[in-house]
């Protein structure tokens, strides 16, 4: 039995199909251009399958309300173009499946989640750190979800006191995502993050930055574990700096489990996104019965 | 049937007996003294009573990992003679029945969320703003716990500009807790709450920060409401203006409910925590079949 997985990005979309246990048998990915494009690029590589179920983790922000009149849509984006698209009922119309849908940072937690480094944990977030900030959680087996879906990259920052960088978030400047996304680099420093040695203080204020907000998500949510996922956490240098100013900052204030257990990148690497997708494909055909 | 519930509190005990629909029926409060003198009386009201079951909103930190060998326990606090009491193995060893244990404001979060101004509601979040603050959630009909209990009165802020204050918190200084708690108000003006015209530029200082700390929550759970209690907020003139700044704030940015549904008081009043108590007794009841 076949199902498919998208990980929908804002700059590429990966496609896969995978066996029911989760594991990705063929895999295809593509620019993301208008949805016209793009879909039809995914549909070319779903119709040589005859898959049963599809789950989507998608770029956001998303309608994740079942109750909602354009649930499985994606909503106002400064993407162009992808504004109000209907993405499930898309892929409904095409093959008539059932059809898993949520963030890509929700798939990604779920599968890590299951089979990943929060294998049989019971609250697991999962974080992106690249062109934006954006986290999921599973907790109690299910998503952290309510009146909509997380924005955990926009929360409000203690700035750094030797740092004169303004923020680059056009909603909020100064947030974590405006102080210690991707593009904040090139923002303060006209280089790209592969160009800046690592000695650098720019990865001291991010690793300032994204440590606050690990910090403000553990004792919010008291995760098991976190899981930072994204471009800017494979740059090897920093994730050891992240790690160090968290430990520093919890200091016995709140117990949590060894830093080295508790902060980890996705244990299925760049299969993270798409397994999530398979996984929420298999939940939704088992639901549709 | 009869079920017990204890409100744990730093500065009082509220006991109860109430119903298996959780309606209170006799009530009793005690100062927190002792452990030992506090019990006495704690058992005192409850010996009258057969009750089947008991249920514990406690202050915290406590103990809540059922896998622990501490588990039941109040841990390190600043409240002399609390550290490491057997809070659940007392009420046993006493009353042999099932005990239900979890922090207070997560007590009053359940109560909130079956019976209060968060019935039928998905993600209920409670937040107390008192001589302290602290919050609890109900999400997906569980409690939001992982690897301990949140402890939501700790995140770090973004200082208002005009505020010279810096902070009272022992742990932290200027995170919520240490901006916006009760005590914070004589701290800054040697006067207490009620005494401080409703014009004073602390209130909005305070609103600044508990709206603030408002967004950060809706970011990262997207509760489908807030709940505040505690006596900060028993200053009528407040919480408007904590609406007002926690509506702009969000600024169309995420969606949120109205904001008079969003952000509201306590549905069940003084009654909250010890409805949550009996209702966790009775879950606990239940689940000893």
């Amino acid at each position: 039995m076949l199902f498919g997985a998208i990980e929908a990005g804002g700059t590429k979309f990966v496609c896969a199909v995978g066996n029911e246990d989760g594991q990705v048998i063929e895999r295809a990915t593509f620019p993301t251009t208008t949805p016209d494009e793009t879909m039809n690029r995914v549909f070319g590589f779903f119709d040589q399958y005859d898959i049963q179920a599809m789950g989507i983790g998608s770029f956001g922000p998303i309608d994740v309300n079942p109750q909602s009149q354009t649930y499985g849509y994606i909503k106002n984006t400064p993407k162009p173009s992808w504004s109000n698209f209907d993405f499930v009922g898309a892929v409904k119309s095409k093959y008539n499946i059932p059809v898993g849908w949520t963030t890509d940072v929700n798939a990604a937690a779920l599968s890590e989640a299951t089979k990943g480094a929060g294998a049989g944990l019971n609250s697991v977030l999962y974080l992106t750190v690249g062109t934006g900030i954006g986290g999921g959680a599973i907790v109690n087996g299910q998503f952290l979800e309510g009146y909509g879906h997380p924005e955990m990259g926009h929360i409000m920052m203690q700035p750094h006191p030797n740092d004169a960088f303004r923020g680059a978030c056009p909603f909020h400047g100064n947030c974590l995502e405006g102080m210690a996304a991707g593009p904040t680099i090139e923002a303060r420093l006209n280089k790209k993050g592969h160009e800046v040695e690592a000695g650098h203080e720019v990865w001291d204020f991010m690793a300032f930055y994204l440590a606050q907000a690990l910090y403000t998500y553990t004792v919010v949510l008291r995760p098991d574990i976190i899981i930072l996922g994204g471009g800017v956490m494979k740059s090897g240098h920093f994730l050891p700096k992240v790690k160090a100013q968290l430990a520093e900052r919890i200091a016995g204030y709140v117990e949590i489990p060894p830093i080295d257990r508790y902060i980890q990148l996705p244990a299925l690497g760049d299969d993270t996104g798409v397994t999530g997708g398979l996984l929420l494909a298999i939940k939704e055909y088992r639901k549709a019965g």
